[in-house]
């Protein structure tokens, strides 16, 4: 008996496109990178050297890569944000299946689109990739919840913080990123949604922000540090913190707080297992950056993701919570622009008045 | 020479009073314990059986004690909260030196009317017991930011987290706290004021809060877990959680957050330095209450005041900062309560619409 | 009814006998600290400004203070080391309680004498201040053991690190320390003594030490860092690690392990609840000194000592132990100096050959 | 240009054995599992079904598997510990690279032959699996230590410490195990020669072993803990302790101490980055398994001695170490089981008296 493997393409290789490439060429035993694309030159170069020695087909233009590919059975989108809609469109139109890096898009309106196309073709395994659902510490922390241990959980605490790039890399980003809580706290949001019930609705929205360290984003209306509650319908909170400007390096931690327990997911960030005794004390390092956390969760995503186009098997998070993040994320930008508070009735939709 | 010892009396030996008057009977050297109130009779025999021994006058008047204590200069108020501003501000009419339990009272005008009548009289030592300013390692944390350590203080995040008590006593204790905020996270606000300076003034405000473990708080519109943000002018936020639901014991964190590194107080929580390593993992205890937390602070304070007494040095806390902490947490348990978010000029008079 | 107290008199007013003295004064409600003795001019000033004024006599020399103090009952004795017993034995001559700093002696026969003389006078409280057995982490840790958390303790492994210090005050104070063994892991001896029972008997003994960072030990066959094993009969092993090299600070850490559990006591080590998040990563402080470490075990020292001569009750370690830690530090000590081991049959007589 | 890939077999398919393989076929990518050998019907049929349809051929005869396999460039041996050494010589004969699972074999002798027959062709790459030498932490450790952070290391502490099994299979096992010390802290004793240096001679040896959980081990002069010390020549000891007793899990432990810092790897052990804080405390679960801890460094190992052996370079370890943890753990062995303490002098020759 044959092997059956899934024909995978890359699309994108930035620097997480390098990565979802590299995961599938070497780090997913059922998949096959069979073909990649990128409009960069420098990317490009890279390819020839990583990619195609071991067979991968290269491609300068997107459409010619799903036309030309032979056998494609789905595509891993890693390009800028704002061409993930339109190329996750074009491979569902194309039936192949589609883990998209996150966001599907920063506007509501697109990302809905997408999700409507992906809802329109049911045998069609289309993933936005939030990675935290395929950490294995989110996981055990949800499977103890599920069992009971916290009881009924009620308020969540998470934040998004990035160690502070001084390049200023971050500030032109802003122009497009959708803002901090869209960028960052999405992944929080989702998490919220995930231990909370996606189903869950959003009764109010509040959020404070400031630019304490990249001036640069007050022009695209951004701030490097911010904080917003969303208030839940049935009595939950959860309340996130993003940041920018930490020192120390990445630190994404959450809590989940329930009527008999809490569980706490990164208190205590750390880069591996050592400590360092001197004479200022005890020191231990922190990951730099995101995927210095979270580099398994997205390997297990590569994995799962592949059986579950493999085996039709269910994927373990739905394309309608890239669209509830996104949303919320939407809230929260609203809410930390504006100043004000949003109210929301119980069918979500927005009144002046908060309803108490 | 003969050693001169603060002459201080003890009004209210309920449990927190009864804690004050052995710290100034037992572990302040420089103070004597001459006088104790109480109008509840057990605790008056209480008092008989370890306070009298020692020659502490006990009476069952405030105004008798006050009257007939020889050489009174000082009185320690942990009363119901109810009577602290009517006692403080007697105390102040006899020119005695005041430590008052927080608060001095859970209304602004109150509060403001005693604040005043101490700043009417400079001579006096008159101090809100905001414990957490005289913790080793709230200090350590202040003097470091203060060495520059963290760079510009940016956010804080403070929680004040009481173990879940099902008895109900403190819904009961609902209808006269001042509600969630002004009871518990007024701890919290004054750590803001501290950290960022007590001058800083108010942006805006917002909050939510649920009912989840003690349906009994409905009635008093008060909440078991809330989370709030304060806005301040000039680029500061702090965010507040306060919860009567913590299953492990009290959990007093504080994050401060600056743009070139962070501090953390009591980010791990733990009652001592036992780890129990058995078949479930690692596990260490947490202190069940705040005395557990918070011991020494209240010895060091009880010790401090009574050197600012005698020496006429300064107190480590000015007692407008009492003014402060229960008006911001006055406008957080408006918002909460309204579901309204607040907004405030530059000079903190309040606006109808964010200022941007 | 008068409150009786304790009148106690403190010999020897160095570093740790200062500390004794002010503990008797000002934090042992139950005891008066009616004299106090030292032979050191230096310390006599001290003495004058800290002590005299609340009413302590002072006396330079020990007979004097023993004969001429009205009504004394006890001796706290924190004097060089080589005249403890000698003080002890006077103090129980004239039958008074005696709380004397570890070790009695270094002299395994003189250690035993004083033994003796307190075992002929049941009426004295005579003590020798392990001050570990009143700290709180310790005795948690006990009374988990005591109550079965770990099955049956079968191993510890305990430690005494000191910060290094390169004023070189170590090196001389060796020539009468008794050695690395007598005078830091005494304590961890002590501990395995506790922990497994005071009447274990010793199976073997091994050891091995280096000099470091302070060559002028060698002059006095000591070492800055040892490791020591020590085998009991019936099963039971206990290690020590010793080092007076640490950068970071105190760190005295102990394990207990057991069949079914491990207890750990100060594993972590740190000075306060603070943790300081940087560029470096995530720090925290230790404390430098045991003093750090042991501040409130030596209060209650201090005070369970007062109550048990007042009381008469029982203390909560046996005369006798000091003197097995001190013997069992001795065969340590001269396993490591000879470089042999040292094996013993199951009366705990010295036998050439090991028994297995 | 084709991708050059080393073409490996495995021989043995147990525990350890499947997880090579696994590794080989799926996580080297620079590797090509062609071969696999278990003369185990179970494990064979395991083999059927998740290597064979990957191409593997199977065998249950080693020679044959060497005989057969075209191309075969190298060996990855997991068979049972007595035949390791007959596997790896045969297969330098026939010239290709090995990769042998720790030990060589538990006797010194044996041993030797298997080392000198790789210095004897040196064009072949000869490992044995001390697989820390791979994991990130203790690297990290090594390279801080290299760097001069603790300055000149000392002392080492280190422990292999099991969850308790209590099916007894560690029992039978002991049989041919070569003793807790060969078995185990072979693991710590190559530590030590990797950060004290590999050219470090033994001074002195000396131990202590308890059986607490499994009487059974007595038949085979075994022990479920041990604690030894290993002095070395010039100034360096190194001490270990290996149980098979931890109710918690897998704690492996390291400490290296230098005179102006230390470092330690695992001085908190855990399963995942999650806490739970319940009535009982905060609580965190620890790997079961060594594969929990060290999974990622096994992955490392089989990529590090592929490529190794496809570039000619160098592997991290020497084939020499493997000789000299086995023979001083031997001496560990002997010291137990005797009761003896042995001496060295300073060419390592065994000799009656400590030299001092």
């Amino acid at each position: 008996m044959a092997v059956r493997k899934l024909k995978i393409a890359a699309a994108g290789l930035g620097r997480m496109g390098k990565r979802h490439a590299m995961h599938f060429l070497n780090r997913t035993p059922r998949a096959e990178l069979v073909a990649a694309f990128t409009p960069d030159e420098t990317e490009f170069q890279w390819a020839r050297l990583n990619l195609e020695p071991h067979g991968v087909k290269l491609f300068s233009d997107y459409d010619a890569m799903l036309e030309q590919t032979e056998g494609l059975q789905a595509v891993v989108i890693a390009t800028v944000t704002t061409v993930h809609a339109e190329e996750a469109l074009k491979a569902m139109a194309k039936n192949l299946h589609v883990l998209c890096e996150k966001p599907l898009s920063t506007s509501v309106e697109i990302t809905r689109k997408v999700v409507e196309a992906a809802q329109a073709k049911p045998h069609l395994k289309v993933m936005c990739g939030f990675s935290r659902r395929f950490d294995a510490s989110y996981r055990d922390a949800y499977e103890k919840m599920d069992a009971g241990v916290i009881g009924r959980p009620t308020i969540i605490r998470s934040q998004t913080c990035d160690k502070h790039d001084p390049s200023g890399f971050f500030v032109d980003y802003a122009a497009f990123s959708g803002g901090c809580f869209v960028d960052m706290s999405v992944h929080d949001i989702d998490l919220a949604l995930w231990f909370f019930g996606e189903d869950r609705l959003v009764k109010s929205v509040s959020a404070a922000g400031v630019v304490a360290v990249a001036p640069g984003l007050k022009q695209h209306q951004d701030y490097d540090n911010a904080v917003g509650i969303v208030e839940f319908h049935n009595g939950k909170v959860a309340y996130f913190f993003c940041s920018r400007m930490m020192a120390h390096g990445q630190e994404d931690t959450t809590e989940v707080i329930g009527t008999e327990g809490k569980l706490v997911v990164n208190g205590n960030p750390q880069a591996n297992l050592v400590n360092t005794y001197t004479t200022t004390g005890i020191n231990r390092e922190i990951p730099p950056h995101y995927y210095g956390r979270f580099e398994h969760a997205f390997v297990s995503e590569a994995n799962e993701f592949t059986a579950a186009c493999l085996d039709g098997t269910k994927l373990p998070l739905k394309i309608t919570g890239a669209l509830r993040a996104v949303q919320i994320g939407s809230y929260l930008q609203e809410a930390v622009r504006t100043g004000k508070k949003l109210n929301f009735d119980e069918t979500e939709r927005r009144v002046e008045k908060a309803t108490l």
